[in-house]
């Protein structure tokens, strides 16, 4: 028998460059759901549930319903919460039931955290009684711990059965497991002994027992723990899956590598979202309404304005000194923002380590040294450059003549104490954040920025008044 | 048996908070290897490597020696480019063979890409050829290619073996491979046929045939695709391995999760620090020396200094208007920054949803539309926040004549249009520069300010100039 294969690349997107959306709707519109039903079957939930957001509304349901059971609940948790709300109205309890036997208790725990208390209330009605009060349990960890992004749907081993043993126990049970590539010993207390890995198993005589083969250093997180420790732990190890204990290390569940990755993902553009002043949002941007975005960014650009305030009341309080030698003012933008960019870049790195953990708080007096002289190295260059600089264009090709070698030497002196100062800021404040247990991502350039335009007009204004007397 | 386990928790320093840094050196110095090795046989790779960079240098190869030798190239693979190069030093061309065969031969390539020339000539010299042109291949594929990243240590299955067979061939040759959790199906071309998970072997009846329970539909990457997309579709799909083939679609090799979650962690770093003006490099903050912090940002800062020249020219051509009007001045800085951070959060948001495939060139307009939006909201809203904290503030508290009703309207007028046209100006540049191939990134805080600051400024002078008449 030669089965039909199918190769596709990865970059193929499924509803431009293939006619697949076309068909569906033809086939959707002349009912002929055997043919429709042959064609899905082959495809991933993800790339059907791009096809789904592209159907007319009124086609939704009855499209989800022509899917196998199991395919069903695999793309129901690729759709959006907007879709998966208006599919569960149109559910009856029993495919309702239907639906959420077949998902994984750690999905059905991240669609039920987004949905409405009464559409909870409806599913958890419609689950046995053991189920429901796991996903009772597993509501309630906090929304970042390890607990929130755990399954409890893992392959527990006994650690005196065989490998052949362990092998049918796999094939018995592994089914409804979201993973079998690593399966937990325990003792009667659910302690944890030890990790068999499936390879382990495959690659081990069938008659060994359990406890000779499997690996007794296991490393665990507590329900508790942050869930980005958890994913650097998995990264760090490369392990598929890390246990998680109790309090009295009982072990009630496990993180698998995919759920780790978007929480990878998630958090890295949270950090960003932060570093841009941005309140983060879990919706992708096409998702957001203009209010939403609208909410996300302005308590930070109404603080950072009021924040503003200093810059112009230090501006106010030289304007005699300004008025006197109106050329300083040109160079005030320019002085401010390579001090801002300055500053960022070191507060950037910074944040960055921290959050990959390449940098503890023990480490700060390294990082000022670090900074410092790199301060000094870029301070210098730019000085120089811009002294350069004004003295060729502004004073001879643009033909100043408010520009004297003096003001040039204000300038360029500010610029450089600027700079320097930015970097020691950029760099300390991220730290100090993370002492004081707030998320250093909040230190990156606009906070920062706010804070060295201030420094940088005090230094220059400084400067000039003493370098020119006025 | 009762065998002694071990349960460590994810954040457990191994350095800090045990003492096995101190028993180390004194078993070291005892010269007590065998108790020595019984230790650290029991230890992760990661941890070992973490001892091995607290240790005086002189103790190094000593120390590397005791570790069992798949152990020692585990670790090997996890301690810093370095200490690689000189234990390599060290390594008699025996060694130096133990430690590569054992290797993974992504790991090796990644190894050899950072090491100089002379090192990994005598380390090729001392591989087999057919794994020397294995090795030579792979280094060819460009940095940021899916080539670059794969392994070629897969297990293919034929398709008429029977579940049971599949499972003899693993257990005999799977030791050496990357991942037996997913296996590959080919014909005699080397062409993909299917695949199969070591799940759905182990939940097969044995005598099945592989024919029969493969998944025909396959989705592939090309050795020439960016890592990038491989690792998007990888999590995507919630694969842990994905095929990599070459034009003709015969399979060379594959990439495995845990090194799309190491890409997936430095292409964020190289994004975040991009927008932050910093040429991306690889190595750690601690292990850059000032004078590569120094050369990774001066350009960026010089270009950036050299661009706000501009803004000096805007504020020396209006002089004479900001003569007549002194109090105009103290704002500048404010309405710089506020439009600097509305353009940063517009344009950190679209690069990250570039990035993160949630947008393509083809929604401009959506995405400019709901900028717009959300910019009227914005900029309505810092408007009026500004003109009633100034007519308090500045005008009655502080009791500064200049500002006039006239004045603060200049300013709110010109605030809201700036934080307008920052905003569309912070969305459409990124994408612009998707369209031309360009890193988005590089459209971040940084340049979208410099060219923000120069629109603020036209915007504040011309409005001042028509509402004033100055």
């Amino acid at each position: 028998m030669q089965n039909e294969y199918e190769i596709m690349h990865i970059d193929t997107d499924i509803i431009e460059e293939t006619d697949i959306k076309e068909e569906i709707t033809t086939l959707l519109k002349e009912r002929n759901f055997s043919q429709l039903k042959s064609i899905i079957s082959d495809m991933n939930p993800f790339d059907i549930a791009l096809i789904m957001e592209e159907l007319p509304k009124e086609k939704i349901a009855i499209f989800f319903r022509i899917l196998p059971k199991d395919l069903a609940a695999e793309t129901f948790v690729e759709i959006d919460t907007d879709m998966q709300e208006e599919l569960i109205h149109t559910f009856s309890d029993v495919e309702l039931r239907e639906v959420f036997t077949e998902l994984y208790l750690d999905d059905t725990v991240d669609i039920l955290e987004e949905l409405p208390a009464g559409v909870v209330k409806r599913i958890l009605k419609n689950t046995d009684r053991e189920t429901r009060h796991i996903i009772n349990e597993l509501l309630q960890y906090p929304e970042d711990s390890a607990g929130s992004i755990m399954t409890t749907e893992y392959v527990r081993l006994n650690s005196s059965l065989t490998v052949a043993d362990a092998i049918a126990v796999i094939r018995r049970s592994g089914v409804d497991k979201e993973t079998i590539y690593t399966c937990y010993v325990t003792d009667n207390n659910r302690k944890v002994m030890g990790i068999v890995t499936a390879r382990m198993l495959l690659t081990s005589s069938p008659d060994k027992v359990i406890e000779e083969i499997m690996e007794t250093s296991v490393i665990v997180a507590k329900t508790t723990d942050d869930r980005e420790s958890v994913v650097t732990a998995l990264q760090k190890y490369d392990f598929v899956a890390l246990p998680v204990v109790d309090d009295e290390n009982r072990l009630v569940g496990i993180v698998t590598i995919d759920d780790a990755i978007d929480v990878l993902q998630e958090e890295a553009t949270e950090d960003i979202e932060k570093m841009a002043a941005i309140t983060p949002t879990e919706k992708p941007y096409l998702k957001m309404s203009a209010w939403g975005l609208f909410l996300s960014r302005i308590p930070w650009l109404l603080l950072l304005m009021i924040s503003a305030t200093f810059t112009g009341m230090i501006i106010t309080g030289f304007e005699a000194s300004l008025a006197s030698q109106a050329v300083l003012i040109a160079f005030i933008p320019m002085l401010m923002g390579t001090g801002g960019n300055s500053g960022s870049q070191s507060s950037v790195t910074v944040i960055r380590a921290l959050s990959l953990d390449e940098l503890g708080l023990g480490d700060i007096f390294r990082v000022v040294w670090k900074e410092i002289r790199t301060a000094i190295l870029c301070g210098g260059c730019l000085a120089l450059a811009c002294f350069i600089k004004i003295w060729l264009v502004d004073r001879m090709l643009l033909n100043n003549p408010e520009i004297t070698i003096m003001v040039d030497m204000v300038i360029c002196i500010s610029l450089f104490i600027t700079v320097l100062s930015a970097k020691i800021v950029g760099a300390i404040l991220p730290m100090l954040a993370q002492a004081v247990k707030l998320d250093p991502a909040v230190m990156a350039s606009p906070f920062i920025t706010s804070i060295v335009d201030v420094l940088s007009l005090i230094v220059y204004f400084k400067v000039a008044t003493s370098v020119l007397g006025i």
